[in-house]
């Protein structure tokens, strides 16, 4: 489908006209203007107070992908060790990028439908003297928030870490408090909760970061280094001002709604989207409702449906979500209500065709 | 200037409402769609057209610095050669990019006003056998259109090393003949001639860059490996659909007037440039006249000005060109008649604004 009638795909969301209106401006060159250079600024301290963090925050261009290797290759040199703690694909993924390149990767592994245990993690830690500890706020897969960011950051502290947390899936949808939780990378796309197009990408980064950062002096497309100081010097690659304005409206979007009853509406959405999966009879992937995502809802695919049957059904009546992969390929399929779609009448609407066709 | 009244930046350029119309879908997931894949293999099949090649076309996120990045990192591990010809900003970088990750890289070098001599370069790449040698097609800096991507791609197959070729700021503006210049690695961005903004980047890669590409087995977000068989399989990250689809409206507008007719128009932009500028008194940038760029015209910075007066000047009048960097910074300006900007009024307008401040 080019379209959905129900879209309830985890990312990339449905994208509001509000936004897309960004593209209907005749922009100059983002190299020379300072409307840019205001825009960008006024991106950065949005942003800023979202994330609750001094920190600096910079856009570039690009798939969130992009700054998710771009943290492990800034900070990393090859033989450098990192601790993922893991409980998802992503988090296991940071092992996985970081070994392609040279780098000692262990996983702090838990099950994918739980969430990590802040001891176990600890006494890894302690024993594993890492350079840096990543983790994930929202694995989208397994639809579960991690819970325990401000533990984890406190670990990450007490051996002398660098914390490094995707919270690509959930910042904006779920409070995140970067400084309290000592994130000192933390990343973000823009086609999950801020319901852009998969177009920017955002990173804060703490003075600790920056630090190593300017140590590893790694260069590439990816790298940090060059960005610091952004807009008061030239980026290293021209940015794209329809995207950036796009971004300007969505955190003017979130912060018009206020942050709080933004919080409390993915919350609502979800609540709804567990309520009437338990009424129909599916299988919750979380272990615990309490590991649950606001932003997407993982559930085992009925057993009577292989996951192509269940997909085509839901389909066939104009419904889309998501799928799987790896070892959940198949088994594990997602409901998405982050940013546009935490939308309690957007989520019935969806849930009553799965209803009709799983009930 | 948060837009121009008269725009002749040499790229980001102005973006036609009818690639605009593309951001005002309402596009799924771009990793599920079957029409996501059937537009992107349009665009490949179109891309491959424009720049008479076989060969492969990956269409990725990000500015264009992405895939110069990319294209030297896939084919160059740490102590291996590159010959980057040069005769501009952009020839050296690639020099400066690569001795960045640990890779030995000469510079055969012509003066930024001149054109690259064949028999100089095949002498220094004999003598040197380097596994790659980059060029340059059009130094949107200096203005300058290399004549010779003909004799370079012999003199590469010669010494049995890859040509890296960036066609940024030429490609669908000029004619630019992939399979018959042997270029293995081609590299194109979408701000300039194709007229998007600074979203998406475009490779075209030969069986013979493939080879080398998987032998290097680069990991990364500006890594080729994984797009080979895009979209017959997932995307190393979730792509732009609304991008790609603007994408696709540039290249169909480009086929719809016929590229021969395309070309045509880009020749006759910069001829008017150069002869009003003649007429004004202004002096061209590049040594002969031959060398100038169909897409970009470079003048030196007329005498009674320092560049920060007379850009303030035209600016008062509503136009913008564009300034210069490194050893033009200040010295050399851009007027840039590309894609939608390739135009013999706007030329016309723009001049008579320079003629007027200047003459």
């Amino acid at each position: 489908m080019e379209s959905y009638r129900v879209g309830l795909v985890p990312g990339p969301v449905k994208v509001p006209q509000e936004i897309f209106n960004a593209w209907r401006n005749d922009y100059g060159s983002s190299d020379l203007e300072s409307e840019f250079f205001d825009l960008y600024r006024d991106n950065q301290r949005l942003i800023q107070k979202l994330l609750a963090t001094k920190n600096d925050i910079i856009i570039t261009s690009g798939e969130a992908m992009s700054v998710l290797w771009a943290s492990l290759k800034c900070t990393l040199k090859a033989d450098d060790k990192l601790l993922a703690v893991s409980s998802g694909l992503f988090g296991e993924g940071f092992a996985e990028m970081a070994r392609s390149f040279g780098v000692e990767a262990e996983v702090c592994s838990f099950p994918f439908d739980e969430v990590p245990e802040p001891q176990k993690v600890f006494d890894f830690a302690k024993r594993y003297r890492p350079k840096v500890i990543t983790a994930v706020h929202c694995e989208t897969p397994s639809g579960i928030l991690t819970p325990c960011l401000e533990d984890l950051g406190r670990i990450a502290r007490e051996v002398d870490a660098l914390f490094v947390v995707d919270f690509v899936a959930s910042a904006g949808g779920v409070s995140v408090d970067v400084d309290r939780c000592n994130i000192d990378i933390g990343l973000l796309g823009s086609q999950k909760v801020l319901s852009l197009p998969p177009c920017l990408s955002v990173s804060s980064i703490s003075q600790r970061a920056w630090s190593v950062i300017e140590d590893v002096n790694y260069s590439g497309y990816e790298s940090f280094i060059g960005w610091r100081e952004v807009p008061s010097v030239l980026a290293p690659y021209t940015l794209d001002w329809h995207a950036v304005k796009a971004l300007n409206v969505s955190m003017n979007m979130i912060f018009r709604e206020q942050p709080e009853k933004v919080y409390q509406r993915h919350k609502e959405a979800a609540s709804l989207c567990r309520e009437i999966g338990q009424e129909i009879g599916l299988k919750l992937f979380p272990k615990d409702e309490r590991y649950s995502s606001p932003t997407v809802t993982a559930f085992y695919v009925p057993e009577k449906f292989t996951w192509p049957e269940f997909d085509r059904a839901l389909r066939e009546k104009g419904l889309a979500v998501g799928g799987n992969y790896g070892q959940l390929a198949g088994k594990v399929f997602r409901v998405g209500h982050m940013g546009s779609q935490a939308d309690c009448e957007l989520v019935r609407e969806g849930m009553d065709i799965i209803r009709n066709v799983a009930g």
